[in-house]
């Protein structure tokens, strides 16, 4: 079996860190693993399946002989590296919103578009986490009765932001259990006990662009720019796993029963829809889970080929690792 | 100036300590105040204005020259004593959904329909907390565009459960920074650090009861059985404070400068809607507040007619004591 030379850059940070146990543990045919980092964390020693790895300095490295390189540091990271990867002939598979939207970038969700990935130039985007774990719900119920509008509002944990972000949760939490004050550094306003319906910059629209990610993205994945979404994209207390409300408007009426039974046997999508036995998704559940959880599945009361659900993934696995891991599974 | 004979049921939970604080800051004019609760907490000894007033066993006290009673003891207390204190001659406000959609009980939110507590005949109800913070911040748009339809979702804090759900929020918070094992007793997840998407019991047609609420009563309060509701209500780990996500198509198009306009003058609303300065409704912002904030204000880009919002309203205070002191000041 062929194996390949992988570098994961951004390897220090918290997507970084799943992709390398995604790939250990997918058993991903890795010849030889390469770290990199920026310079502040570059010299630290990780150790992976019993070998110790050095982080690299991406600044001061050649990128010679990498097949695939993975990338989770960050928008700037991959403005300023990932050409110079591919220019070294690596396929670049992008964790930030640097190149999401440019016309010669797939955009992929393997368990949606997954044939788009032959289509790429030298960089794949892997695409925003909230929107991930939308559209592998909503793909087969897509492909059966069409859709035509999406309210979403969500409900993200802290990780999302990153390791800083995780450290003031909890450390905010301690000192308000305490009776403690905590002033913020990441976040505008305390984030524990809280909750802030801020992701990401305000756009001129008034959404913020967590927000239009969601409407632009699933319309690229879905491969249908006349899908209308609206989003508001909301912070909360919670340390792992993305939650989302969702109301839906098919274009062909789609009963609750045939949701369940396409859900079902979708794949990367656990159906977690028994409210009588308290079986529905929350954020706690997905901790840690591949699969994204779906439930509270019902027919909207309040229009025409409407449908409810609330789904729970994890934003870091199948938010961000694992479907960049899957994209490499893809082209090898 | 007239004083009045109060009484308080339910004295000494979440809800019913607030009515009493209303009452004290609003200067309501009280005679002589009573205290009743279950015989668990009858007994106790509460100081109010300096004055110490034992709480009195609800199911051993004789109601007679009570003008007003604010009931907060729950569907039950308000099933078994709110017409024995109406027999001895006064008026029910009662927080509980015992009442709230039988038709000779009106429903208020001062703020909306106030001509509406006359046709009562002994009872009075309040609403459910998500509904009222959401219809003050409706009604003044219903009025100038009508309303055809809202999706929300909502954040809702634990103190809406009671006491005992707040400790459970604080102790099984505590018990997850230490890495400590924490078992639920309030809700059937854990709360600390996740969110559930289930409030009151599941009804028939997929919805919660608390969902339901939101349907029935809004249409209710509103006066207008054609506004077509969906909402998905979710438990957040917030102490105290409800926030809400809103999606509503209006009947005639309306401006997000001409909303801004009218909420800025709405009463018991507080226009809190500067983006690019951080300034948007959060839970923590809105706890211990009369006011309910609101902000988010963004024209729909999903459909004709369409406006998105998110608001923050203390569930405690507008959401249940407060609305209920208003309603007791629209009778004197």
């Amino acid at each position: 079996m062929k194996k390949y030379n992988v570098a994961v850059v951004g390897a220090t940070g918290l997507v970084g860190s799943e992709m390398i146990n995604t790939l250990v543990k997918r058993d991903f045919p890795v010849n030889h693993l390469r770290l990199f980092a920026s310079h502040r964390s570059a010299g630290k020693e990780l150790e992976i399946k019993g070998e110790k790895i050095i982080v690299e300095d991406v600044d001061k490295s050649d990128f010679s002989g990498i097949h695939i390189a993975l990338f989770a540091g960050g928008k700037i990271a991959s403005r300023d590296y990932a050409r110079k990867f591919v220019e070294k002939g690596a396929v670049v598979i992008d964790n930030s919103n640097a190149f999401r939207m440019e016309p010669d970038v797939p955009l992929i969700v393997p368990e949606v578009n997954p044939h788009q990935v032959k289509n790429h130039r030298g960089i794949i985007a892997n695409p925003n986490c909230s929107t991930i774990v939308m559209v592998v719900v909503l793909k087969p119920i897509y492909d059966e009765a069409g859709i035509e509008r999406i309210v979403v509002s969500t409900y993200q944990s802290v990780s999302g932001t990153g390791k800083e972000a995780v450290e003031e949760l909890l450390q905010g939490s301690r000192a308000m259990l305490d009776n403690q004050n905590y002033i913020p550094k990441v976040y505008p306003h305390p984030i524990a006990f809280n909750l802030l319906p801020h992701i990401g910059p305000f756009t001129d629209n008034g959404y913020t662009s967590e927000e239009m990610k969601m409407v632009n993205e699933t319309r690229k994945i879905m491969e249908d720019p006349t899908i209308k979404v609206s989003a508001t994209t909301v912070r909360v207390s919670t340390q792992r796993g993305h939650s989302e409300s969702l109301n839906i408007k098919t274009k062909k009426k789609i009963s609750v029963e045939r949701v369940r039974e396409l859900l079902s046997s979708a794949p990367g999508v656990i159906l977690y829809d028994d409210p009588a036995k308290n079986i529905y998704p929350h954020t706690l559940l997905c901790d840690g889970k591949d699969e994204v959880f779906v439930g509270r599945i019902r027919e909207d009361i309040s229009q025409e080929n409407g449908l409810d659900l609330f789904l729970s993934g994890d934003n870091l696995l199948k938010g961000a690792a694992l479907n960049a891991v899957q994209i490499a599974e893809l082209l090898i």
